[in-house]
């Protein structure tokens, strides 16, 4: 781990990233030391900043500490943290900000690989996301509704949980985005009001719009979603994983979702033979 | 500042609370070596805890490490986290959680005690409260929304800012609570959507009932807290300060509001000569 550059796992507690949840952070697949999908991450993360008035990530910065902190050959996951650093009791800005760049590597985590082919099983969680958030669309480290509703579920026979709004509207997993696809036309939920604007969602609708697939982002409600020929989730550790199962509700395979997965490999942002 | 019982201010990088947020606090005044109101702080974390399904706050234990830091005779603030410590990458909760409890102490803000009399002057902020929020009345480690709220005015001429939801009615200020007097009656909002539910906000209405004042918990909107005869805000460690203005509308000083000072002093809540 890497603290302002530092090789430490300790952060001094008056970090106002403990203290508020002030800051951001972005979760990137590294294959053979390169950090995937890089300038989608950092275009993110420097939209964050605006929203949160915090200095502008410094890419280069941070792409060298990645290239020290990742070693050629090895499949690994980084997590990258960015605070308004340390600062006095109260939840005004320090007067003179020093940010707190905090770059984390964890191990691939072992999905299996059938997950690609066969899909997986998903719940609709109770917890549901507040709405009409200034903070929707940003990964910012107020992350407890997502802790609770992955909480929601025990054991491995569920991959992952869906989430909605008040008004029944889905919005996206606790850590994917999802797409659902009615007939050729391929939709993925609005997320002006709540959820993570995802750097593989953003991915798979370039990707569909190459492949000629009418996209949309529109509201998709729980009864939307259960009607749909089938639907998939996206993160950017995992790639894209169909869905078999929501619930009581089982999906058929579509073509579209394997046209995606296979442009997703040709891309190597998906490994189908592990 | 004592982290789970050892004198450091440094926490490891892994844990939750800077991770996720995943976690509580509580701002408690400190008069004499004395914690004020303990009982209802560690109440209001017991909720919290419920909630959030963390393990219960281990009162006796917490009392001790406070006695240990705050000195005989000074008047401190004392900050209690809890997070649900360290754990690997993922909302997952860890298999064995080990709660990190984490006590500061933090110099007693030099706020005019003129306050108490002439009132404060306060802000409507841009910032809303998101709703339908799974975590309404709990005081978490999510706070971004007060920390843009509090940032939205610079200067010592405003001294709150009360944020509203999205449907323009008033729920709280960035640090503290808000009641309005409308005649003989004194109302709060409700905190079911979104909000903290205070300490000093509980300590109040239980005087107001003391001393036969009509108290309603009711939705407060916006144009309603306009035309309110007078209107106060309370917290842990102000205790109770009166509107002398909002924006452009300017508020009468109220004997309501000035009897409920003198009720909170006797209670030694307040201090009025500094």
């Amino acid at each position: 781990m890497l603290i302002n550059g530092i090789v430490t796992d300790l952060l001094p507690a008056s970090d106002r990233g403990l203290q508020y949840g002030d800051g951001l952070f972005e979760t990137i697949a590294v294959v053979d030391g390169e950090p995937q999908l890089w300038a989608a991450h950092m275009a993110r993360l420097a939209t964050g900043c605006e929203v949160l008035q915090l200095p502008p990530p410094e890419n280069e910065l941070l792409l060298q500490e990645v290239r020290q902190l990742c070693a050629k050959g090895k499949k690994t996951i980084l997590k990258i943290i960015m605070t308004r650093g340390s600062g006095g009791r109260g939840y005004r800005f320090p007067e003179n900000v020093a940010v707190t760049r905090l770059l984390s590597v964890h191990p691939w985590p072992d999905y299996p690989s059938t997950h690609y082919q066969h899909g997986i099983t998903a719940t609709v969680c109770d917890t549901r996301l507040a709405s009409h958030s200034a903070l929707a669309g940003i990964k910012h480290l107020n992350r407890l509704e997502q802790v609770l509703a992955r909480n929601e579920w025990q054991g491995n026979d569920i991959h992952e949980g869906l989430m909605l709004d008040h008004h029944d509207n889905v919005i996206e997993g606790t850590m994917s985005n999802l797409f659902i696809i009615e007939g050729d036309t391929l939709i993925t939920p609005y997320l002006n009001e709540c959820g993570i604007n995802g750097v593989m969602r953003e991915t798979v609708l370039a990707l569909a719009i190459r492949l000629n697939i009418t996209t949309c982002i529109e509201t998709v409600s729980l009864a939307r979603l259960k009607a749909a020929s089938a639907c998939f989730v996206t993160n950017s550790i995992i790639g894209l994983w169909p869905l078999r199962a929501l619930d009581d509700i089982t999906y058929q395979p579509a073509k579209m979702t394997q046209d995606l997965i296979r442009a997703l490999s040709e891309q190597h942002l998906i490994t189908i033979a592990t």
